[in-house]
Formats: structure tokens, C-alpha cells, sequence
């Protein structure tokens, strides 16, 4: 943590019921960090736009394992590029479908093509790249 | 507009960094007005999810005009569910492709169910429908 | 229109049922329609994320028009940036509170950058950019 | 795997070129995997969105392992609805930064709800729910 700094904000007191509706209804602690994680949510987006920058992202595979070499394959494609490559958790679903979660960490770029061609990899029924970041965000 | 309330807010220093980029990138007045959009942002998007509140979308069609009838066909759409329809702007984008835009109103779960029907309509090659409200956000 | 391909797709008959089902929700005339669209949706996506094509966008503002001078700021701001801007329309949501559709045509990067602006402009309560293109997407 | 049905798709060359580009570029072993990939991921959209259907999640949290009580308070919620929470795994970014990522089981809209409280609770800085699903999507 950094030095904390106190600022003022002014709002229409209806816009200020629907933020206080929100901090409620989520459980926020209260209306500065319940503003923090939305200015932190759109730093985020902005970050993934540009593409050349340092991001962590986590993949969500859904795939069904009987479905003739998929395992290698997965594995395969993450050791091809094990720089991006961080960890890896693994779930079973049901008999057939298996979840699995790929922590990756590079260029956003970069991470979105791996995770283009994992999503791709025969026997992957649907996959989803979640955008976060390591930035120590205060 | 309402009465204005002013509140204080605490923020890691590198943070506010983030949000000073930001509201300097896009042009903002001041922090309060950064702040502002993104609690409306977020609020549009739950009232979105909950399906049953009255909305505004904006629908964006891309269209071939030449494909038969289907001018006949958006229009006889929109006349059936003329409680919906607001407004329409066409735009010619070039000789063959149109781009309409398509103002609606009502609950969210009708809103988003005739913009699928639009979107689904033959010759039309692209819709997107956006999110927003008629409330008076202050 | 050009030439007209066809091609087999092979499917599990379960997500053929997810398919044909999807098709008669939203009223497509037959697979070929729903997934033609589906091909679209995501070309557009991978064009916007690229940032430097030409694409169309569509950019739906909600505003206050008793903010003074903000039909000024918004004006100036659209001519400042006339090659981008194609079109826009007016639309009068309450007493207080207007919408309006702006037509954005140029490179994705450029036409994000000014919709990022008039999204911040005093006044302006809610923004938001759908992606689409001119393309004569067959 | 059920039985597999194969049926006649029809599209312009131009769109077909968009789509074998797709294909190309993201490792597709052919048409029908990108098609079905395509045909899943909006199928997923759909189930999220109607709130009420059995769904898989995962929620990335990235939080800063600091913050006093963070890592009971993530447990503590976690516990209170033991029977949504399938999974956890959880890595260090670095220093500060932890980056947790938890596999959700249940009915969207309760998914939903627990996501909102987990990103809200004090210390995370940043969170995401990724929609999935457990279905044996063929």
C-alpha cells in the first residue's frame, strides 16, 4: 500500500442513492471502495485495448476429455509457449467435461493468440479469456 | 437536477494516478464527472440484467437493401411492436449496405427479444443492439 | 452479392438442438442465416480489436440538454472530428433528458478516442460505442 | 458424444473467406469446429442471461493477501455458500498480489450474486465472473 489520499466527490443526491443501492446490495464496505474497484475495472479495460502491455489473464476451458488426444494437445500448446504459461487448474464437471483454468501472463496481445488457439484445440466446446492484470493496483 | 451532495473519498495514491489518466485521456472535466459515469455505467448494466425494468436501446442494423422485401420486413417488425419503437435513422454506408438505427423503449426482456428478431430478420448482417435508460440520471 | 458457396458442417445432433432452437427463438428463416450472422459478429470483433481498420460505428449518448452549452460541446466536438463523423440523430427521451445516435465511420482507434470524448463531455450521463462495419459482408 | 448429423450450410465466398481466415488464424481444424464453437459460446450467452438455469462459472479475483482478514473474509463467503463453490486455486502474482480463481456451480442469477459479494469484499481489487457451462455441450 501506498499513501492514501482523500478527495471530494460530487454527485446529484439521486445518482448517490443508486451508488449507496449498489454498495448495499454487493456488500461493499463502503462507497470509496465500491469507487475504487470501478476505476480499477475500467484501468483494466483500457490496458487490454491497447495490446502491447503486461496483463495477466485467466482462460476458462470447457472441454470433454474422451475426445482422442486432447490432453496432449492442451499441454502441448501451453509448454509451446510456457513464458505466458503461470498455472493451471484442473475440474472435473460430470463423466464427460472437464473445466479447466490457464492462468496466463504477458503481452495482451500475445495472451489473447494462446488463448485464441487453446479455445480453437479440437474438443474445446467453449472457451473465455477473462482480461485482470498483476499491477500491484493500490 | 436534484440537490448536489458532496462526499469524500479515499484512494491509494497510485491509484488516483489511474483515475487523473483517465480523466485526462478522455477529456473529463474533473474527477466527479469520471466518477459519475462509471457508477451510471454500472448501474445500466444491472437494471440491463435484471430483465423486467423499463429500458432505452439504441439498435444498430447493417443491412443489404437489395435482399427483397427486407425494408418491408423491418418495417412490418417494428410496426408490430410499434410500443417499442421510438425513432428509426437510416443511413446509406454504401451501394449496397444500410445502416439503420432503431430507438427502443420498454422492459428490458421485450426490448431485447424484438432486437433479436430484427437482428435474426433475412439481409440484415449485423445488429448490435446498446444498453441504456430514459431514467433521469442526475 | 457474389458467389453463393455451399459447404457441409458436421454437428452433434444435442447442439444441432441448440442450434435449431436458437434459430426459431429469434425467427431466422434456416441454420445457414443464424450462422452467417454468427460468422459476422465475430469478424467485427476481431476488426475492432485490431484498431487500425476502418470500421462504422454507432455512438448513443444520453444527455442532460439543461447542462449549459452542452449541445454546443457536442456540436463542436463532432465537427472537430468531421471526417469521422457521418450522421447523427436527435431523440427527446423527457423533459430533461435527450438521446442521441451518432454515426462514427473511420479507423477503429480514432472513432474509440473521440466517442471516449464525447462519453466524458459535462453533461453527457451515459455513452456507449457499438462496433460494426461497412463492409459489404456478403 | 451423441450422434453426429451433417446438414448444408450456404454463404457468399466473401463471408467464407472471412470465415476460413477465422479458421486459419485461431487453429480451427476446419469449418465445422469454428461453426460449433460459434454456435456453443452464443447458446452459453443465452443461459447466463435467462438467470434461472444451472450454469458453471469461474471468478477471478485478484486481491492484495495484506489487507487484515482478506483471506478469512474470501473463505468465510465462500463456506457460507459451500454448495455453489466447486473449486479454488489460488496463485501469487507477486509480492502484494494474489490472484484467485474459483469454479462456480449453480443457478446463474445465485452465481451472480456470490461473484458480486466475493469482488466487493475489502482488499480485492479486481474481479471477474467468466459465464461457462456444464452441460455436455456436444
Amino acid at each position: 500500500m501506498g499513501e492514501l489520499v482523500r478527495f471530494g466527490v460530487s454527485m446529484d443526491a439521486r445518482l448517490l442513492k443508486v451508488l449507496d443501492g449498489l454498495v448495499g446490495r454487493r456488500g461493499y464496505g463502503n462507497r470509496s471502495e465500491a469507487i475504487r474497484d470501478l476505476v480499477r475495472s475500467e484501468h483494466i479495460r483500457d490496458v487490454w485495448e491497447q495490446g502491447g502491455k503486461a496483463v495477466v489473464g485467466t482462460l476458462t476451458l470447457v472441454y470433454d476429455h474422451h475426445v482422442p488426444e486432447i490432453g496432449d494437445r492442451l499441454v502441448g500448446l501451453q509448454h509451446d509457449h510456457g513464458d505466458l504459461v503461470h498455472s493451471t487448474m484442473h475440474v472435473h464437471l460430470s463423466r464427460h467435461t472437464c473445466l479447466e483454468v490457464v492462468v496466463l501472463r504477458g503481452r495482451a496481445a500475445r495472451v489473447r493468440a494462446l488463448a485464441d488457439r487453446l479455445i480453437a484445440a479440437r474438443g474445446v466446446k467453449h472457451g473465455q479469456l477473462v482480461a485482470t492484470t498483476g499491477e500491484d493496483l493500490a
